[in-house]
């Protein structure tokens, strides 16, 4: 069993929403944030690697939002929906254009492949909490 | 002159805004992260402690999100409104609710006040260049 | 298999060390990162919260430094020893110190428990890797 | 007088050090951090991108250890110099190999001038900084 998932289940005060979904959540942000930030890496190392620069930009963006959302969503003390919901917003929508851009290089980088699992599974994470979330 | 606008005005590319109007919103996002995380700090060690754990809360909360704003408002190539309109929005969003209860604090607690004043700006300067950004 | 390690198996280059032990470092930090930043909320939420506030500081800390070297350590390209072994060993410091005081609560409080568990599991990662590195 | 300097002048407790040297160095922290990832995006837009691979991987590195390094400077509240100390060091250390790697460049891309003064002058601030802390 996950940490995040311990860490709920342990939670002295009363949990947002469902503790399954929110682990999924918590641990689809953890892994695009990291899987981006290697991606952007694997990205520099490649041959036509003047063809990655957006895909690089937006892999560094993605890791930004994800990182900033898993610690917004990790915390249970004192819900503000305010705050929570236009990030789980932006963050799908930096999902979505790292996934698509990553997409385009799949067939060429491996990699990229990973990568764009990464986005799509936290995209459709973060979608799935907004759809419970007050 | 700040680092951030002179790394804006050697950018070897055009960039997606007014160079004095991103500068001092990179500004405040840097200041308003530092601000919050040291705001967290100082409710802390507190008297009223029990009573600064929603402010603790959000001030975390607004850290993250303007220090991932800040990486990406800093970022000049490839440009992606899809990316950066959304995450403006919630940094508004998380300064506003932030300020807000830093507000409340404000009387008693003059770290509260420098915090929200943080918070004000970076609001401010988030919805001016959501303003003007494509 | 995680994406950690399918990034790591799908790298253009050659990678820094073993991919199973870089993997499971890069997963521990990140773990352990996020671990921090749910276990300070978990103490806000606390009965005897004055005496978390230790706790709390350093988990925040920790939190900081485990997400900047996942950063570092997740990036293969153009490795430089100067720079990732210093930051190896402060992290080391960060999961020690924190780990430490979590123990101290771990009996009346379980998820300091488990936050105790993710900063030892780090610690032993970094000291593994810190022991492979150039 | 930056928000920095006014929340350490309004800490509730007692601070690690002079107020000027930490505002000082919170200050070079930041600004380098923000330095760093803008530095790391005007290389992505450079036409011998293929030699700017390092650098960009320095940048990176350096952008995510002095933003947790500005984070735990932050903190006064129950200091712990087994964990100040050795990440000040960590940071020096990335401070040092980026500024140096944006030295090579410097003469070619007048951005790297920029951010290899931000570095020199952060590395310089940690150094200060580690001078006189316990």
């Amino acid at each position: 069993m996950s940490y995040a998932r311990q860490l709920l289940d342990t939670y002295p005060g009363t949990v947002t929403a469902d503790v399954g979904l929110l682990a999924a959540t918590i641990g689809a942000l953890s892994d695009c944030a990291q899987a981006c930030t290697a991606g952007a890496d694997a990205d520099l190392r490649e041959q036509n690697l003047a063809e990655m620069v957006k895909c690089i930009r937006l892999c560094l963006d993605c890791a930004d939002v994800c990182a900033a959302t898993a610690g917004v969503v990790s915390r249970q003390t004192d819900y503000d929906a305010n705050v929570t919901r236009p990030l789980l917003k932006a963050c799908v929508a930096v999902c979505k254009s790292c996934g698509d851009e990553c997409q385009r290089h799949a067939r060429h980088h491996e990699h990229c492949r990973v990568c764009e699992q990464a986005c799509r599974r936290c995209e459709q994470a973060c979608r799935e909490l907004l759809g419970v979330l007050g």
